[in-house]
């Protein structure tokens, strides 16, 4: 008999139909004889309703108050989905954030699980009762709402799989795991059926929407088990493991890309110390977060040339800025380019395998394609082309990488 | 400097203007150097709402689950009218019925408060904050979430009135106060400066819609002085007292009437201890709630006839289960009308001024007003007539007590 935490995300429990469609999948894994907590967010389209009514009031509301009414949104849902399993056959008991103390820092809006009272929950759990958590939520040591943000469901949820210790935190979503890469440009995309904790974190915050980056860092900080699985269709999803022996082909996971990037380069800089932080402290101050940094000496060889990207909604900004720091510092030129893409492959398999990076660019050279700027981790290899190449460089080092679904 | 109650009903926050329009009401009266406290209701048509989706799931929900679903619609208000203060530069802090401690018995959907622990709100005061609190809704000693029943808010009100020590609970509703009767009946009826808390309590429970009568009792027990007013209209309200001093010619205070009530006699039953238990007993089983009752020996003084009346809904099961009761005691006749309505005459001067009923069938005569059935209390006359006479009684009481208007 296993302690499985399940998490529901808005989709899933968006109706009323849909609230009793997942209070039977719950009840099959009672029923099957685990022990089951679900955690679940506000129904799609509530957490919307509710801001446009604070922005109808003040266009910047306190970010305390904003709190306490954004978190009535999954009180809503534990209180239906409770009754959906009661009205099932299923016996259920629902809590608020507050009510099995999930307790967080003071920090409104955006606030951080430092933990979990599981007493509560053990003791229903141990009654044969299936516990209703509402995700997104928790208080600080004040007795005040705060609300982590949104995607945060799924961080409780893994955060409730930790303090109760549970065997597996169940993640259900619109997908049906993770994939090689994305099946709308791949369409021979395979879903993984396993892939550890670092790739899924690279895949995560290169542009992979399937599950909050920080629920997979909450999930590998206290080794939880996670899988995602979909809420409409069968199937055993896909498990995020911290066990590397247990990934088969411990070579490339898969492809991440992001398209919304945009590239700034700063020519003829003379090279200084801490020319990095002339350039880049302007951009900080000015709340635009910077992805990939690359700094050359230029061929005079008294000079520097430095390039990194940024958010493309920021780009008209950071030009600006970009320009005043040239004259500032006397450099020759300031380029910029909005066109452009992030493809990266990622797998843990390429710390012993030599020979990836430059499979990878023999691959996109085949198709003509021409690499803009290069970045590496242990695990993975960026490279920024030009956006119309996206579709393209996904099929090639799709293919590449033998990665394609069999069959 | 007071300390100010004001509780705002769902037709004053129902919308985004008017929560608004209570916002600027609520600052206007810490301007004038009070300090406020304001508890407040769901927006109207919340409610009715989120029963909706709950009795889509179950026709019948858990109440438990049920005060966790309903309790959110208050909290979606306070959220917002702090918003809305805090715009108008009102430093503001909302709290739910948990968070500032309204513990009740476990009953959901009709809980009743034991106690408020008044500390934190006090201490917002003291830092110069309005604080908003949910009306409706408490806790239990396991902290599980409880409401109070349908126009709870006011019950919350005086309670919270109560446990600070307000100087004044303010009840802001759609009326501007307490009339002598419904001026929709009587457009001479007048509105009364102030009123004792026993003729509240009679003119709440005999019809009038204006307190819950659950709110009037805790204000006279832990005597809060209350106050009605409009939310809409400026005006001094209705100040319910608990000095009979105070209360200005204090023989007649008001007419109240009740529409919907219907009236069964059961005629010639023997004449034996116990037999009302026998009559009433099925009846009350039934769940049937009966107000006036009244016994006299017939005529042949060997039996005797019995009469009492339930609300006009409960009035065909009430007649099916009086006819088996007749059948069973060997009755004579069982009769019943539903074209009946009950006025009452209330008035905590009625305990000292003798002639008061005479006037009353007097004025009841003149008109051939035929008076069915009879019963008195100490402060209150109460008759039942034919239903097609309710708005000459009421005008010919009126004017016989000479309650009309000035001007």
């Amino acid at each position: 008999m296993s302690l499985i935490v399940q998490k529901y995300g808005g989709t899933s429990v968006g109706s009323i139909e849909r609230i009793q469609t997942v209070a039977v999948k719950v009840k099959q894994s009672r029923d099957r004889g685990h022990r089951v907590v679900v955690v679940v967010s506000a129904m799609s389209g509530e957490t919307d309703r509710l801001l446009d009514l604070a922005r109808a009031i003040q266009p910047r509301p306190s970010p305390r108050e904003l709190d306490v009414l954004l978190s009535t949104g999954e009180q809503v849902t534990i209180a239906l989905l409770t009754m959906a399993l009661e009205a099932a056959g299923c016996p259920a008991r629902s809590y608020t954030g507050a009510q099995v103390q999930v307790r967080t820092d003071s920090a409104h809006n955006k606030a951080r699980i430092r933990d979990i009272d599981g007493g509560r929950v053990m003791g229903d759990l141990e009654s044969g009762r299936v516990v209703v958590v509402a995700g997104f939520q928790g208080i600080d040591e004040h007795g005040n709402i705060t609300t982590l943000g949104r995607g945060g469901s799924d961080t409780s949820a893994v955060a409730m799989a930790a303090a109760l210790k549970a065997d597996e935190c169940q993640i259900y979503t619109d997908v049906d795991g993770v994939y090689t890469t994305d099946p709308r440009i791949e369409p021979r995309a395979r879903r993984l059926p396993r892939i550890t904790f670092e790739e899924m974190l690279e895949m995560a915050s290169l542009g992979s929407k399937i599950l909050q980056i920080r629920a997979v860092e909450f999930a590998g900080k206290y080794r939880v088990p996670l899988r995602v699985l979909s809420s409409f269709k069968r199937g055993e999803g896909t498990l995020i493991t911290f066990e590397e022996d247990d990934v088969e082909e411990a070579k490339i996971a898969g492809i991440a890309f992001a398209k919304d990037e945009a590239k700034l380069t700063i020519l003829g800089v003379p090279d200084q110390p801490g020319v990095a932080h002339k350039i880049l402290g302007p951009i900080s101050d000015a709340n635009i977060e910077v992805d990939m940094i690359i700094q050359n000496i230029a061929a005079d060889a008294k000079t520097t040339d430095f390039t990194f990207t940024v958010h493309r909604n920021d780009y008209g900004k950071a030009l600006e800025i970009l320009k005043d720091t040239a004259r500032a510092l006397s450099a020759r030129e300031v380029q910029g380019d909005e066109h452009i893409v992030k493809l990266s492959l990622v797998g843990v398999g390429m710390r012993s395998h030599a020979g990836i990076a430059s499979r990878m660019f023999e691959a996109l050279a085949r198709e003509g394609i021409n690499i803009r700027m290069i970045s590496t981790s242990e695990i993975k290899i960026s490279v920024v082309i030009d956006e119309k190449y996206l579709e393209l460089g996904v099929r090639a080092l799709h293919d590449a990488f033998g990665m394609a679904q069999n069959g």
